[in-house]
């Protein structure tokens, strides 16, 4: 590998942004050259200071896009502004056509085909056009319910179902992760959180799209279904206190009807304190095969991990949108 | 993923690749079309009797490699015969002068220049000449302990170091693997097989050199110790019965030294009742990863299968001789 210093533009610096700039601030093979939000709050101030690292980095944060894109012409933009395609579109779409490459948070653009496939062909066909290459990736989707299990699938003879597992101890999350599984809701408020669509974890349907598109397999219907999980005990953290009986977290479960049965089963669980927490994929076949990473991956780290590792591939693919299966592996970039 | 059929030679008639030409029979995805092998017992009968399917398959095994090759054209071969490069590297070279990609569970074409690089720039040049793309793969080498952790590493911060441990359990293998590790043997005997080189598992330095090319690492030196796992209780598998203290397995251990310290540790133990067997990959840095596979992966059944699975990458792959890491994911393959 090259020893390349990839130029990169944080584009959105809410929690995961502001990490994914502070990790490429930190990393001898990036450059960070430009900062893009539209928060009043940052506008105007050094990254270093709203990193709160002690000394500023001589990058402003800036809310006009086109414009910090064609000074810093970067070989890369980290995309972290929100989780749904039809609404970050704008965005991407300014990036591509600044003739930059992108890597984006956005968890619907890990499969965009399988809720906007009109908005993924347009993209596809704007990036090819500016010869550059679009990719949306993280820990989930991107990664431990999608990606892994079709790496593993690679020393597997058959495969007749994927299952992951991913218990998460939400305890050890940022605040709006805890605020956002329900912490401390009654179930009441908890299924109007979830009526009102702002409870679920975006990217699980995007998860079993992708597994099936690499595996070769066609979905003929996804379901989903959200539920909460209820505390036995009192729970304290460093930002809620949960009464026993109240929420405390979130059971998704996401299921792909693949040739009349259910071959893809993708079963997120997040909630404070769980115990043991742990990532589990197995796929059945003649020879079952399971994989466990105990202690589960840590969501924001591993995103931010995943999300910076990958501009090299990126950056060196052929132009259009990709997935994480049209790339060669993606390894630690330090 | 295109539903195209890829045809297949089988190079060489061994253990695996009688197993290979079984899956690839097997296969919808697959057609095998030709079969080479030298042993006067298998040439002139049909593969479907030597691997006793109870029906010819109308492929008859056949010693000259290039009229087989010449007659069948097939899209990829899938070559195993030996485990060292400079002995197999005539059929490869057989193998790429008739156009053909190559998917090799040659050992040391994991990553063949750590030994061999001279061959390694021939065989590459060669392929570039004739536009067909080389790969050699395998369970180990090839998966668990060098693919596996740097796809890993995709999902980490930072890597200090790479630890691998693979405990196989030599009892569910086949009998030459059992011979292979010494079963039975005196430790005199083990020593003098060790000094003879014939119970080493070869690739284990390729695996190193493969994590350390992933990770832009440069090994200073590598270095390999074999000791004998010796039997505390009287074992008996289906070919064989050690008596306690006989030998009943092999700890092999190699260690890459980088930037003047161990980075990267690979610990093989194969041996006859191991108990629990299973993969672990760890990954040290700020956050250390861990991975698990319970029981570990079956060395037969795990390299039969990304062998087979990695022919559509390889056959779609630009040409030249490739490792892992240059390869898009490989998924299952039916």
């Amino acid at each position: 590998m090259s020893e390349r210093v990839y130029r990169v533009v944080q584009y959105g610096l809410g929690p995961i942004g502001q990490e994914l700039a502070r990790l490429a601030i930190e990393r001898p093979s990036f450059r960070l050259v430009g900062a893009i939000d539209i928060d009043p709050a940052k506008v105007g101030r050094d990254v270093g200071e709203v990193l709160g690292l002690g000394e500023p980095v001589g990058v402003v944060v800036r809310p006009d896009a086109e414009a910090v894109l064609a000074e810093t012409r970067p070989d890369c933009v980290l995309h972290a502004t929100g989780s749904f395609l039809d609404r970050v579109f704008p965005q991407l779409e300014t990036a591509v056509r600044a003739s930059c490459n992108v890597v984006s948070t956005c968890e619907e653009l890990a499969f965009p085909a399988a809720g906007h496939p009109e908005l993924a062909s347009r993209l596809d066909e704007l990036a090819r056009e500016q010869g550059v290459t679009v990719l949306g990736t993280g820990v989930n989707p991107g990664y431990v319910m999608d990606t892994l299990p079709l790496f593993f699938s690679g020393v597997a003879q058959t495969v007749t179902a994927v299952q992951v597992q991913r218990i998460q101890n939400a305890s050890t999350r940022r605040k709006p992760l805890q605020e956002k599984i329900g912490a401390g809701r009654t179930i009441e408020e908890f299924q109007q959180l979830v009526a009102a669509g702002s409870v679920r974890h975006v990217g699980l349907r995007e998860s079993a799209y992708l597994i099936a598109a690499g595996l070769g397999w066609t979905v003929e219907r996804y379901e989903e279904r959200i539920e909460p999980v209820i505390a036995e005990r009192r729970i304290v953290t460093e930002y809620f206190t949960v009464e026993p009986g109240r929420v405390c977290g979130v059971d998704q479960l996401g299921r792909a009807i693949v040739g009349g049965s259910e071959r893809i089963t993708l079963h997120l669980r997040m909630y404070l304190d769980a115990d043991p927490a742990y990532d589990r994929v197995r796929l059945e076949g003649a020879t079952p095969l399971e994989l466990v990473i105990p202690g589960g991956l840590q969501g924001d780290r591993a995103t931010t991990a995943i999300v910076l590792n990958a501009v090299p591939r990126v950056v060196e693919h052929p132009p259009g949108l990709v997935t994480m299966v049209d790339l060669p592996i993606i390894t630690v970039r330090q």
